[in-house]
């Protein structure tokens, strides 16, 4: 047996060896969830001109100002900038529209009352000078940066791009992902189930999870025990993929033809079993065009926690984001920690009243008991050690 | 001016209001983030059968067992299940494999040596009964209840369908929904900026946060200010949309022809003017179809803040999501706050190395100003008062 890859060298590992995805440049209604691959600046100062808060007029203030304005004309939310005349006068305004010139107060139509030709101040109107304009640049000013590069574009990103006239966007190109399941015992969700066999789900449960983390680009594909339809299909997918995912893993076993059939297409190991619990039989390799194979262990519960903890953060730093700081939850309750091997415990986590973050552990028998895995949110990690981990102990936990 | 509705009084408003999706039958691979919309019960016992856990050899243990087995047959995943002879013998078996009859041991390959036709076991080989056996049921038992009704189907979820033959999964209608802006001096993100104008950002943030949480029928319309064309598009959307969000609000404006044509199409007031900061415009009202009208109010904080706050669960709870408890964080600064209206204010959010989950505010000077807001990952809520929030306070937070 191969000696075990700490949790840490796995990550390092995989991390030196995946290849870059480069970039492209898409339509803006594209972009929703992608990573972005250039830097944004502001087009123009934000706002790009003084501009009314309020629907009303404008006018120009001074000490003891008329309560009485006559109309001047109208600056509507659009219009290139009027001004204002000489004299006791007002503009109507709307909300959004240029300050006219010669203007420097804006008073809501709440506070007016119309008098044929002119506006009148309500009583209680005591106008300040300055009042609902929202200065040009106050937000930022042109050139200033909104984006970097490993952005993930969300609402707020999505606005910024929009409003700085941002039609086309650099991101990251999506790989092309195969997730691969092999077995005879294991039968398609709609086909009758013999003795002895299971239906597949594992590659539909990674295909959900990288789909929900944008990656639109995920194919499945199942190969039967046959040595030579294996070698054959997985020279294929390695032709036609960034990235494989083997779910059922490499093994031992002697109907297991993944491994030389990989090895004849070039793919080179770089680990294969790491210190941890599930998981332990996870194999990584890279092959000859810098494919990045992940074999994820057969059972569902392993299969989750390894695409969750190396193969989905490796596929999103490939394409640029940054390493995030890890998110730390407390244990609501002791759980068994594994004197060798690192823990993968499944969890449900929420905040308390006093804004903690408590995991409340859903530990699964073995790794092939999932059926209490949908009231979890993902697992927390804990290092090897004697004994238990006591209520209160601070983890890292890591979303499915 | 109308009254102010309280945000709890609005959220219950809304939730009163809002129409009910219903639900539809769709393949198994479009299911992935939708919402289910029945029960899932085991399909069988998981595992299905006493199941193998090693690549290895299957026996029967006796105190003192034999060292020395002869092999008798294989029984290989997918296999139907085969049955151990008498005497000091072994099947060769594979990880997934039926427990051959007359078996309740499997010793793992690595601990045996082969030697003609049978095997050894190795000196530190000191086989358990019924190790490395899966039982049979041990996970669940068929007709367990393993999915209900208003859950987000993500990975997990995913996996337990496949694995239960569910290959047609009933889940909650997808709305049809119209983003609408209205106003001349908006201007698409690849048009020519004339002076006073702005580019569209609302629509594309909003149509953003919608797809990201799974909406996939999402329209963006523009309306010009006039007065007959605005009728006739509303009237249009109402007909082809199960939900309108109108991204400029309906104001006080002299050019703002929106209230007059939903009044014309029979979309009745539910309240208007909402007691927070931003978002104070925000107004709710329903079609004769049962069509939701949400006017979110112009400025881009306000926009995001109210689609978030209200649209976005409104649109989740209508599709069967159970109301979840608020996520609650610590202040790590002090912030400001409204004597009379809510707060929300935009902030960074993270655990720290005690698992508290700490907001960094990043208020915005007006609602205007969202340039800083791609540093932010929400926002928190805080009720009106005097002063300040000091550090430490315990707040909601609302996730982009």
């Amino acid at each position: 047996m191969s000696e075990l890859t700490s949790v840490s060298q796995a990550e390092a590992l995989i991390a030196e060896h995946m290849p870059p995805f480069g970039s492209e440049l898409v339509p803006l209604d594209e972009a929703v969830g992608r990573i972005l691959r250039q830097a944004v600046r502001a087009e123009h100062d934000h706002p790009p001109f003084d501009r009314v808060m309020m629907d009303g007029i404008a006018t120009r203030w001074s000490q003891g100002m008329p309560r009485r304005l006559a109309v001047a004309g109208a600056q509507m939310a659009g219009m290139p900038r009027q001004s204002l005349p000489s004299g006791d006068a007002c503009l109507e305004v709307t909300t959004g529209a240029m300050l006219p010139a010669g203007c420097d107060c804006v008073i809501p139509i709440e506070q007016l009352r119309r008098d044929g030709g002119d506006y009148l101040l309500s009583d209680e109107c005591q106008p300040q000078a300055g009042q609902f304009i929202h200065r040009q640049a106050t937000d930022c000013a042109q050139g200033s940066l909104l984006l970097s590069p490993g952005m993930r574009l969300g609402p707020a990103e999505m606005a910024l791009l929009a409003a700085n006239g941002v039609a086309k966007v650099e991101v990251a190109v999506m790989p092309s992902i195969a997730i691969v399941s092999t077995g005879d015992e294991l039968v398609n969700v709609d086909a009758p189930l013999g003795e002895g066999q299971i239906r597949r789900s594992n590659d539909t449960a990674v295909r959900a999870m990288l789909r929900l983390e944008g990656f639109a680009r995920v194919a499945m594909e199942h190969i039967v025990d046959d040595e030579a339809a294996t070698r054959e299909r997985i020279a294929e997918l390695l032709d036609r993929h960034d990235v494989l995912l083997l779910s059922g893993g490499v093994s031992m076993g002697q109907r297991d033809y993944v491994p030389a059939a990989l090895a004849a297409q070039g793919v080179r190991k770089v680990f294969h079993r790491i210190a941890q619990k599930p998981g332990k039989p996870m194999w990584f390799g890279i092959g000859p065009r810098g494919q990045a194979v992940f074999a994820l262990p057969g059972n569902p519960v392993s299969a989750l926690v390894c695409a969750t903890r190396y193969a989905r953060p490796a596929l999103l730093a490939a394409q640029g984001i940054p390493v995030s700081a890890p998110e730390h939850v407390v244990l609501d309750s002791e759980v068994d920690i594994n004197p060798t091997l690192v823990s993968f415990v499944p969890a449900r986590v929420q905040t308390d009243a006093s804004g903690r973050s408590m995991a409340y552990p859903v530990p699964s028998r073995t790794s092939g008991d999932f059926s209490s895995l949908p009231r979890t949110h993902g697992f927390i990690e804990l290092p090897s050690g004697q004994g238990k981990a006591p209520a209160g102990t601070v983890a890292t936990f890591y979303r499915w």
